[in-house]
C-alpha cells in the first residue's frame, strides 16, 4: 500500500485529505472527523487503512496528477533526526563513529511535499542536501525492543534532511540549520514495509540535476532502523505518526572539493529502492 | 493577566479547559471550537482573551485549588529551548560564552503541569533541575526585529527545563536528554507582560527542598528575551503558544562538588519574581 496526503485544488474549496495510489490514481480514506494520515493511523493503524482501501473496491477519487501531494505525514507529532549513521559519511565530516545516536528536532514546517520547491534562505551561501530513509511510526511505543521494533512501523519514504550549513554550526546544536521553512522535503509517499521489501535491500540515492552525489544501502547504517527506534522510544513514547529520518550517506555537499551547494533552479532527488522519488525544485527566498 | 490551562475534575466527565486567575478563582475563557489556551491565542491574542475577561464580569467558574493545573500552554507548536545563556552557568559548565545560541526542541509530553509529579526514568542516576524564565509567543511573526520583540510575547512562565545528564550528553545534541517524559514541569501560569513588570527586574530562582540552589537575574543573560526571539524567528515562524525557555542560571547539580542530582521525595520550585512559583515534587518511575 502507497499513501498519500494531499491537497485537491479542482474542488471550489481546495482541502486537504489522505488516501491510498492505485496505479496512476487516489483512492480517498479520510473519513468524517479523520481528515489526515496521523489521524488514520491514530485512529485504525495501517491494518485498518488497508481494510478500508479494500473496502472502497479501488474506485479512484481523483488522478494522482491532478493533486499538490503534501507529506505523507503532513501533521507529525514529533520529526527525529539522526545526525552521523552511515560510517563513509562520518569518515567525510570529520567525526568518529558514534557511541548513541545523534538525534535533533525538525518542525512540520522545515519540509514540503514531493514536487513543492524547497526554499534556500536569504540567510544561507551553503544550502545543502541530504538524502535520507524516512520511517514513519504505526504504533504507539516506549521502549520498545530491537527484536519487535519493525512492528511499529507503518512504512517507509523518502526525505530530503537538507541543512543550511551557514547557521548548523552557530552552536553544537543542529535546530537552526534544520529549520527553515520549506526547507528540506518529505515523500512522495509512504510504502508499507509489505511493499517496500526489506530494509537492507533499499539503497538511498541522492541525485542532483540527475548527477549521482549520494548512494549508499541501508545495510551500511551506524544503527539499523531497529536500533534507531529502540533508542529513540527509549526517551520518547512514539506515537502513529511520528517520523525517524535515518541519517543521510557520504556525498553531502559540504565535504565536497569544492564544495557543492544548493542554488535555484537546481533539482534535489532523494530515490531509495523499494520506495519511490522525492523530487524538488530549488528556488531562492524572494 | 494570569492565565491557566486546566482540568476540572469535579466534572462526571473530566475535561481540560483554560481561564483567568481571578484572586483565588479561576474565570473560565474557553468557548465553543476554542478549548486551549494556544487556540485561545491563535483566535483573539491577549487583547481578545483580556476582553473576554472583562466581558465575563469576574464571576468565578471554579476555584484554583479545585483543578488541576496544566502546563499553561499545554499543546504548543513548538518548544525552543536555549541551552547556555547565563555567564556563571556557562562558566562552571566549562563552556566559552556562545557567539549565537544554542537552541534545542523539548516535545510537549516531556513537561508536566504545576503541582504534577515529575518523573526521574528508570535510566537516570543523574537527573538535574534547571530553573528557567519561560516566554510564550503571542503573535505570529518571522525575522522579528529585537526593537519589536516583546510585542510579539504574549507572557511569561516559570520552566523547570530538567535534565537527564546521563543521556543529554550521549551525543552533542541535547535532544534525548531533555525529552523524557514528565522529566521537567512549566507553569503555574502564563503572565502577562504588564503584569510580570520589567523583564531586567525579574530574578530566577532554582529552590531544592526548600534551599536556594540557582539565582541570577534576567539582565545577566548572555543573549537577552528579545535577541532570543529575533534569532529563533529567523530560521523558523513563530506561532501563538510557541514556548522559548531562555536558559538557566548556575548552580545546576552536575556543577556541584559532590553533584547534586533529584531523587523520589524532592521538591524543586522555580520562583520568578514577578511571575511565580512552579513547584514539582519528584518521583521514581516505577
Amino acid at each position: 500500500m502507497r499513501l498519500v496526503s494531499y491537497i485537491d485544488r479542482r474542488r471550489s474549496a481546495a482541502r486537504s485529505s489522505f488516501g491510498a495510489v492505485v496505479g496512476t490514481d487516489i483512492v480517498e480514506l479520510a473519513w468524517p472527523g479523520v481528515t489526515t494520515l496521523r489521524q488514520g493511523l491514530l485512529a485504525e493503524g495501517m491494518q485498518g487503512l488497508s481494510r478500508r482501501l479494500a473496502a472502497a473496491g479501488q474506485a479512484p477519487s481523483v488522478a494522482l496528477a491532478d493533486v499538490e501531494l503534501l507529506a505523507p505525514v503532513a501533521d507529525p507529532g514529533k520529526i527525529l533526526c539522526i545526525g552521523l549513521n552511515y560510517h563513509l559519511h562520518a569518515q567525510e565530516v570529520g567525526m568518529a563513529v558514534p557511541s548513541h545516536p545523534s538525534v535533533f528536532a525538525r518542525f512540520p514546517s522545515s519540509l514540503v511535499g514531493a514536487g513543492q520547491p524547497v526554499v534556500r534562505p536569504v540567510e544561507s551561501e551553503k544550502f545543502d542536501y541530504e538524502a535520507e530513509l524516512a520511517v514513519v511510526i504505526g504504533r504507539a511505543g516506549r521502549r520498545i525492543p530491537v527484536a519487535a521494533a519493525l512492528d511499529y512501523v507503518a512504512g517507509y519514504s523518502c526525505l530530503a534532511e537538507n541543512s543550511v550549513r551557514d547557521w548548523q554550526r552557530h552552536s553544537n546544536q543542529a535546530t537552526p540549520g534544520k529549520n527553515f521553512p520549506a526547507s528540506g522535503a518529505f515523500g512522495p509517499w509512504l510504502v508499507s514495509p509489505d511493499e517496500a521489501g526489506p530494509l537492507e535491500d533499499m539503497t538511498v540515492i541522492g541525485r542532483l540535476n540527475g548527477a549521482q552525489v549520494q548512494s549508499d544501502t541501508v545495510a551500511h547504517m551506524i544503527f539499523s532502523v531497529p536500533e534507531l527506534i529502540a533508542y529513540v522510544s527509549t526517551f520518547t513514547e512514539l506515537e502513529p505518526g511520528d517520523v525517524i529520518s535515518t541519517g543521510t550517506p557520504a556525498g553531502v555537499g559540504l565535504s565536497r572539493k569544492p564544495p557543492l551547494f544548493l542554488k535555484s533552479g537546481d533539482v534535489f532527488e532523494v530515490e531509495i529502492s523499494g520506495v519511490g522519488v522525492l523530487r524538488n525544485s530549488v528556488i531562492d527566498e524572494c
